[in-house]
């Protein structure tokens, strides 16, 4: 059987290419080299078998999970996500299911370039832990204190998908249409960081972060940071052929505003910076005005101009 | 009952002192400033209850040793131990366990100076990741790499102290004399890391590790790193007052040469170095020569210049 050394060197040992990495893997820490004109950016995140992902998991999936879910906040923050250190509690070491998982991981590691520069594996329950570090230029980063009242908030992409395709994963939905459900459940597997709008929008959002717990719980800690409120207009949210093609509009609200699991960015941006805002991410994946940024402290949810209460928490761990 | 967003605020977020921390807990990802003249040092290390530290701990020892580990891996490179983020996955949230676990991680932060600038708390079985970043010099930082066949082998502290504190807590090992008991079961639950060391020895050490996983396995992970063997003497190796109070000198030897969790430094020197880094770390805890680097990439004991044979294969979690 293959000891934790080995699998460290057997699976996450790869040749660096990367020249500011000035030692990797296989110390006792890695030392960076970080440019004089960039600021360094961190954040972690952890996953857990049964909790952030179904026991039956391909372990590909769950090795780009982990690092998405890590990117996406690096995305954020306008910034480029550069490198990442892996903590992988396991229970066992199963060769084949290593091999995928590292063949999740570094697939996406790949399309940005970014380098594994540390890790720690160790036994006990599947808990998959990525710290990730990126690198934003000095003058400017996103954050999500910068939203004034009257603002417009944008989304990405659909949110909902993600809680949809995990919902047809745990048979508590079905599709009769086999390509939408695919196409869902991928969106759940598979959730694509949005690495380059967010340098896009360093520049022109006024707050910004990602949807990971659910659009109207994530809505709230933006407006929270920001120091003010929103109203959310229910018919402007963005609708998909796939889910269409498996519930009602009036169904999905739930998965859209209290799903989880999109990773889309959610944005902030004053109104007479809308026009040139909306053209910078022209050829970014699509962005929805949602609603507006407003001084009362609460996020209240319109259709057709009359209030409706919504009853959709998002997710939090000990709720 | 606390839910996520409120453990984080409640015990995780404190007034920052650190004027490199541009943006610190409670956003997407933290914002930090690596001095012009510094490399950044990245590592991470996961403890886990039952594997690292038994059920019953101390919340605050947890949140301590959590930490403890860390550091030392960046004391190993003879760096400044700067910004940590924490994953916390807990089975449930308890309020005054979360308090102490804080009060014992926040203690040793204080010791030097660091700052949490991200975390993550999920549900799940009780693991601890924590990912340390630090600063070091840009000429010269320690590897495990630089030692040559002739260094001679040093270890800071008493090995073996740790392992026989865990070996009481345990039960496995019984003593007579409560001081001695105390001492050594403090040597395992608050492990001090040597960081002071680590920067004396930046500039005159070939190579050092942190010995973790216990002396000859760390021992042979520095060899292999130097690509070579090492000769270690059997005598020479540091006992103290407190071992001596509960076993005899060679029933000590297992724990000396196997036993984990000591967090002391092992690093080697030329010889023709050696009496001018005696000076430098004079002030430090003790260390002690305990053997050379030679060209056979094997590690082989000694006692009175005769070859023993010893069996200590050290941890690997997955052996």
């Amino acid at each position: 059987m293959l000891g934790e050394f080995e699998i460290i060197a057997r699976y996450f040992t790869r040749r660096g290419k990367r020249k500011d990495v000035l030692l990797g893997v296989g110390d006792d820490a890695a030392v960076l080299q970080v440019p004089n004109d960039r600021r360094l950016v961190a954040a972690v995140d952890t996953i857990v078998e049964g909790v952030h992902f179904p026991h039956d998991s391909a372990a590909s999936d769950i090795g780009y999970r982990a690092l998405a879910v890590n990117i996406s906040d690096i995305a954020a923050m306008g910034a480029v996500p550069t490198w990442f250190t892996l903590s992988l509690s396991l229970p066992a070491v199963e060769e084949r299911w290593l091999e995928q998982f590292a063949a999740g991981m570094f697939a996406l590691a790949d399309v940005y370039d970014m380098e594994l520069v540390g890790g720690d594996t160790v036994k006990g329950p599947l808990v998959v832990t990525v710290q990730i570090l990126g690198l934003v230029e000095t003058d400017r980063w996103l954050t999500r204190s910068g939203g004034k009242p009257g603002d417009l908030v944008f989304v990405s992409g659909v949110p909902g998908e993600a809680a949809m395709g995990l919902a047809l994963v745990q048979h508590k939905l079905q599709s009769a249409d086999i390509t939408s459900g695919t196409l869902l459940q991928q969106r759940f597997s598979r959730p694509e960081p949005r690495v380059h709008l967010g340098r896009c929008l360093r520049k022109h959002a006024s707050a910004a972060q990602d949807v990971s717990d659910g659009l109207l719980t994530d809505l709230s800690k933006l407006c929270a940071a920001s120091d003010c409120g929103a109203h959310l207009d229910i018919e402007t949210l963005p609708r998909s052929a796939a889910m269409n093609a498996l519930l009602t509009r009036e169904a999905q609200e739930p998965f859209i505003l209290g799903g989880g699991d999109d990773y889309e960015l959610l944005f902030t941006v004053p109104p007479e910076r809308a026009l040139q805002t909306e053209a910078a991410i022209a050829s970014e994946v699509r962005c929805t005005p949602i609603g507006r940024l407003v001084e009362e402290k609460r996020v209240r949810c319109f259709r057709g101009g009359c209030e409706v209460g919504v009853s959709a928490p998002g997710y939090d761990h000990f709720r």
